[in-house]
């Protein structure tokens, strides 16, 4: 499951989807059906078997209900770009701001080539520039304090233009303008595949992973480009390859693999939010270490025959491959 | 592990421990050390073991090492008292402030007997009135902004005296008085034992929830006395019992019981935050019903021997007394 809000952007004050789902009710491999968790806002009781079931892809178990916490529409939602001239700087205030504990809600990073892609694939204008999309909810008085302090710091690390987006129909342009971000790639490249990486790294090493990926971009003559949903150190960069290529499909999994590479090498994981699936899989062992063998046993004990999506996540097969 | 902030009250805005630990190191019965989770913001990789151990109560492994989320000092933290005349006004209001969506930091609800207690034991002079305590942080103006708006939210219910805690040496003098208050029970009990029962419901019931506690407090023949986490709906009443009057003890159990038995009817849970342990294995079947079968064979399949905290949580042993 992707933890990520409801528009498919990050929600960094309110934390992923995973966090809000209260309840389950799971169909299990031998037919039993069982109710996780509770509808109070906490519980000690029991196991927490809701965690362990959100997000496993459909291998322990099928849902047939879960129960989500809501929130209230708040009294004012305030949304701002800031441009900058590299990706650095705007991964630096993006880190800045997170470290400062402002409570951003969104806060996107989107490099400079998407914008040509989603201009012309959505006939919008956006400046070519890297850019930071942000959002602030609350009070009306909170969220412009808010936004005042997003601003200060990102002016201090090289904002260029800093464009509060005053109203809700402008605000809406630019959320859809984000969102059409994968559409407008896959359009300026007909006949190609779009294939994303998805790393996650603590805050604190995102500058250093974004620096990584465009070092491999340039030593693998890639051309690709960054978006991110950076307040959770999350980000991907979007190739386009021809699938029946080999060579064009091995240099994408070789950069996959020296983002993924970095990512675990501090603390991070191969995916923030894309899930496991088939692809990566071969990096579950490195990833887990002696744990993978514990997921397994809990495979093992809820689905004995192998009957619920089998070979994905933390299925045997292959899964060294990528060692 | 009980889901409360750093100082033993509710954080509703940032969510309980249970939220913030990002990665455990785990040794198993059998002596296999194991890694969970990550130090990134979120993850879709394997399956989220951090949180089936979370909580476990030392019956699925022992942890040696865990990472926990960090939060900035925010810019400001402000406090406020608000007296009612009765319990019901002081839980509506507190409903009315969750329901609004106002960013509250702690909100806690301290009835009027506890502030007799208090003031004998501290030597305090809070008002004999049931209470509710709330804490706002953010940026300055945001802060004041949340304080306000639950402001007018408590007057609308009913609050008599609303009263803002100024300065951080007042903020602190409040809560200390608050976390005093087992303290301060016990004193003013010698001899006698502290029981204090623990149930979470969905905020929408907790209203109904304490009316029950009241009216079989009243039925019952005993005095308690009411302290609630009540942003997340989880209240305790605190009961002085002799530990060797059976007639007593099983007094309090009924009592107990019978908040179980209200909580678990709307979805709640029998334990917010004290834990389950040996006296609430009792209602571990009914709370999880088919659940609990999966739970006993996660920690079979884990701790085969039951060598781990053995008789707690999901314990075969006489789980169905309570039924």
């Amino acid at each position: 499951m992707a933890a990520t809000g409801a528009s498919g952007t990050t929600t960094v004050r309110y934390g992923g989807m995973r966090e809000h789902v209260r309840a389950l009710t799971v169909v299990l491999a031998d037919g039993r059906v069982i109710r996780t968790g509770s509808l109070a806002a906490k519980s000690s009781s029991g196991l927490d078997l809701t965690h362990l079931f959100v997000g496993s892809e459909g291998t322990l178990g099928i849902f047939t209900e879960l129960w989500v916490r809501i929130w209230g529409i708040p009294e004012a939602t305030l949304a701002a770009r800031a441009e900058f001239k590299t990706v650095d700087q705007a991964v630096a205030a993006a880190t800045a701001i997170i470290g400062a504990g402002v409570p951003v809600v969104r806060l996107e990073l989107v490099d400079a080539p998407f914008f040509q892609y989603i201009n012309a694939y959505a006939h919008t204008a956006f400046a070519l520039s890297p850019t930071l999309l942000l959002e602030f909810r609350g009070s009306r008085l909170g969220a412009r304090a808010d936004l005042a302090a997003a601003k200060d710091l990102v002016m201090e690390e090289g904002c260029t233009v800093f464009q509060e987006v005053e109203d809700a129909a402008r605000q809406g342009e630019m959320w859809a303008a984000r969102h059409s971000a994968a559409f407008a790639f896959m359009a300026a490249h007909p006949g190609l595949g779009h294939l994303a990486t998805d790393v996650c790294v603590p805050i604190s090493k995102l500058g250093e992973a974004v620096g990584r990926a465009k070092a491999a971009l340039a030593e693998l003559r890639m051309e690709g480009a960054i978006l991110g949903h950076v307040g959770d150190g999350n980000f991907h960069v979007s190739l386009a390859v021809n699938p029946n290529d080999p060579a064009d499909l091995a240099r994408a999994e070789a950069l996959s693999g020296r983002l993924v590479d970095h990512a675990l090498s501090v603390q991070g994981t191969c995916t923030g939010e894309h899930g496991v699936g088939i692809g990566k899989r071969r990096y579950q062992d490195r990833e887990h270490g002696p744990s993978l063998a514990v997921m397994r046993s809990m495979k093992a004990l809820l689905d004995p025959k192998g009957i619920l999506n089998p070979g994905k996540l933390v299925d045997a097969e292959s899964e060294t491959a990528g060692r």
